[in-house]
């Protein structure tokens, strides 16, 4: 269970971490070189999720940090009187540990989901531009010899550039979206009853309605994580209200819209849309998203980069460094007492 | 020929316009309003471009303004008196007119061609994205239910924030792509021989070589105009200097690339390629780039957008009421004594 | 002790708030829209600081924030069982309150400082600006008739654009002027031991050593918080590597440097400094800065503004609305268990 | 009058530069290394102002560029065969050659005025920060024990960040405090009735009327020269308009405002003002400007920065190789056929 390198050798003062990133793994989440800096700076006890209780007394005792989400019981909490901090790096709180016990005794619970935003940020940009253009469409005619040369292939097609941009929640990847767009010279209004408008004006973003969303924006990002107060809270009059033409893209989760609605809308060619995500995933063979036409879709490809991925290592490793030198963590995002329940709710987050 | 609001009114102290604006029309390039203010604000000749020697001469000593580039004669161009500036709203100068005479009598001959640069780098950036992504790709799989979901469908996808990015030229299309990167936080190196490295690094980006551009970037966007000089300038040697897996976007010119050597480049799977250009428009059916994996075709529609031929006549507008007001034109771009034999020698623009 | 509105109105069942701001006052901190806001929306206790033990059980049991930094001893404590968070106005954390037990409790104790980093960086920009150009210097000569014209008065001066910036700390002050200094094409490195390199990083700087920073900077402003580990870590020796003619300005807290050192350097003509902050505050009539050529003085003028007072209580009341909700605050910044004690060993703030 | 590397050396291919840049000279004009590169690559006959009719036929026939602005006359142009380009370091056009031959020629002049739009601008930011702050007036009453700790002694202090700006005049300067106020989340609106909307609006800033700009700004830059359309356009009523508390920064030419109105309007205390330029220079030593309170004085000192002056030589030399390589020059700015009476009605230019 821990390696040779573990804390065996009782001599040593490096600090221990327990190591159960599962579902992910350290080599997904660590370059060559921070498997180094791990191994080296720390001694490391792997385990699987459900072999913590079984560790011994001196690991849990003397562990400083948990790298994973397994599942902890009082007892076993009880025990781990040095932790200092949970890495949770599948980003979802799952409701297997004691929280209010983790925040009394200042346990950080972090979450490394924020690496995920600039990569779901650029598809969306990606989708937004391509449903503007018709790239992938015009790419199909291309490669089946039915293309449509210069303007007479640019029905329709229109600029990201000067137009006026909604985005549907604004988080990390709502904040990464925006600053992509930095050189666009767009309008961007901003629906977030969880984000203050001062906060939003101090990014240069306007403060809206979700209804002033709809129906003011040329191209709506929809990247807010569905809770149990915001399902399906986009649908049919949400889509009618918005303009001819205008593009819905979709990032975050396939809950917060009304889905048939969705196609409905692009059927009629009101609108355009892309998805990232969907109402079950994989989705069936016959669903009749897939040749829907106006439609772009993506198989909740949007975040899983491997560059991603590494990035949640990096955040990991500087954070035990803060902490190793008493700062609170940085990088990471951590669980809060008030919203830790509404997070666990969510089934898969977006990031 | 000539409207009844034209020149036949004697009384009439409105500045004449010759209106020519052949191939384009100018229902292409005005709306309404903008149309309305043309006819307001001047007496209107229309006429086709071989008309122009057969004008009357109260018509030809009265004009302040051609719209197109009509053929010019030594003999017609000294009854044009009043002329102070050709619109030359195809974007290419055609050697029809003595260049020379214009000069010396200070007459500007301006192109609108730089409204193409913002739909052009759009079109490119969604093509980067494309490739990076494999957006288009992964939307056919999609429709053909044969899609990888997650972390599967993300073999050798990257992002584009943080990387590093050549371009080839730095026109007002380098500069518009350029302006669009600015939230990506990427190193942009530029090749243009024409541009002194002083006006680059003022722009913020890294004055480069040819060979650092091809061997230091991950993605390279060609945006140079053919000239005499530069016919093929970028072939096999080049391609292969370039890292594996990067992007090579070719938005300008066809000639400017060894074409068939960047379709081996891309068959090999050394690195991927977008092209909105090619050596043959339009493209034999069994052309291969049309089925070839890893290159992503457009059908030369990158700039001909109805939002850009509207600002031709937006600029052409804003740029006769400075001259009306004996300033010098500021939004169209002069031909240059220096440049224009070389710019007459493209036989298309980069738009 | 309570207003008229206040909570006698027993079936009032607005939350309630004890506003105890001294040395702030409500006044101060508010504008006339807020202060309706506040008491339309909330119950208000007014009380003294010494006088909270001594509110009536029902004020203390319903009191959901605090509105200032009262001393706070265990009982009371244990009496505001609705307490959600004290806003600590001052900025300064005062060890009066149990500490432990409020994090224990999952009370947040937040500050309001961030709101001088706009008004301290746009001063420090001014005095580095000032000393680059010899403003003050100027016009007090201009004034006396002894003024230089043209190229005789800018023996030594230099511009701020492109040239290299240090920051020696990278707090919410030290962001504020990276942000001011956008658009002035500079270099920035960046000595901060509690700010890991990737936030630097992503942040458009470059993580330095402070002999990096003094070595290599034309201007260096210090923004670092004193704090028991740093007094006077910026001596003579550090003044001596500094650049011939770089500026030196001071923002924080006069006990990060070896103020002595600094007026030697400055009296030596080996560099120009401009300070905020002093030894000895206010500072005696014959202290020799006051007369040092190349050392421009301000008396602790950098944040007081109004406008940042009032900003306090714009965030005091969207964090109140945001914890009305459910929601933790995001305006004001928390105090952190693992740093409390150290910012609490702060005599005054950065401010 | 020649050097010995001069053309005296018949074989010497290299290009020839006659050399008259008075006012200036060389050596301010030209780091160490550009003046080697100056030598090694063209032959450089430096000659006294009135002196260039008198240099050899030879000399003349084969010059390609001349830096400065001596006097010519029509029968010397004729001589100077090979001229392709006139360097005016002055920045000033005085009317001493004739210009519609030039143009007829297609002969360049060129200015190298933009090289003063950085330094001007910074020292407008640094005099507008200064009166926001009250910067110098504290720091004379520091360096006279009368000053004021704290929020005492910011009475009337105020933000640029979130301010309203007004800029009169939308050339290089105005362009330049544009960029320098980008991190300063500012609303700038311009009066320029040179530039068109559409240029105005594509730099992001709000086109205005004189009259909007007066009224709605919290600092007014004037940075526009005076032509003769424009002696005094800023009087009494410009003044009464502006905000109580504003502030008011010249610095391009006394000429374009009404300065005793100016004066009044600062001595009543309704704004405040900053000056870099007077109505005669140098200024009597008793005149009423230097001791009024809430005016602050430069002595023409904004551009005249040695970096300036070598920024010269550097535009000169790149547009030399431009030239030599037959392209047109970019860096320098061209006299225009339009505008060149008018620029040489300036007696003295801002830039």
């Amino acid at each position: 269970m821990s390696r040779a390198a573990g804390p065996s050798a009782t001599d040593d003062d490096r600090p221990l971490v327990i190591s159960v990133p599962h579902p992910r793994s350290l080599a997904l989440i660590l370059t060559d070189a921070r498997r180094r800096q791990l191994f080296d700076s720390y001694q490391v006890v792997e385990c699987e999720p459900g072999g913590l209780a079984a560790l011994p007394d001196p690991v849990l005792a003397a562990a400083r940090y948990i790298i994973g989400q397994p599942p902890i019981d009082a007892a076993t909490l009880e025990r781990l009187q040095s932790l200092r901090c949970i890495f949770n790096v599948e980003s979802n709180l799952i409701d297997n540990m004691p929280y209010p016990t983790l925040f009394e005794r200042g346990i950080h619970v972090v979450t490394t989901g924020a690496v995920f935003a600039q990569p779901v940020a650029e598809l969306g940009l990606a989708m937004a531009l391509d449903l503007a253009r018709g790239v992938s469409t015009a790419a199909r005619a291309f490669r089946e010899g039915r293309e449509a040369w210069g303007g007479d292939g640019n029905q329709g097609a229109r600029l990201i550039g000067g137009s006026e941009i909604g985005l549907i929640g604004f988080g990390d990847l709502g904040r990464a979206l925006h600053r992509l767009l930095t050189g666009f010279g767009v309008t961007i209004r901003v629906f977030d009853p969880w984000v203050p408008d001062a906060i939003l004006r101090g990014h240069g973003v306007v403060p809206a309605t979700l209804e002033e969303v709809m129906a003011e924006s040329d191209t709506v990002f929809t990247v807010a994580a569905v809770t149990s107060e915001n399902q399906a809270f986009i649908g049919a009059a949400q889509f009618a209200a918005m303009r001819a033409g205008a593009s819905f893209v979709l990032l975050s989760r396939a809950d917060v819209v009304d889905f048939d609605a969705l196609m409905a809308a692009v059927r009629s060619k009101h609108i355009q849309a892309a998805s990232d995500v969907f109402p079950e995933e994989p989705l069936a063979p016959d669903h009749p998203v897939r040749t829907l036409d106006g439609f772009l879709c993506s198989a909740h490809r949007a975040g899983a980069l491997d560059v991603a991925f590494k990035r949640m290592g990096d955040m990991v490793l500087d954070d035990m460094d803060l902490m190793d030198r008493g700062l609170p963590p940085m990088l990471c995002k951590r669980a809060e007492r008030e919203t830790v329940a509404r997070m666990r709710s969510r089934p898969v987050t977006t990031n």
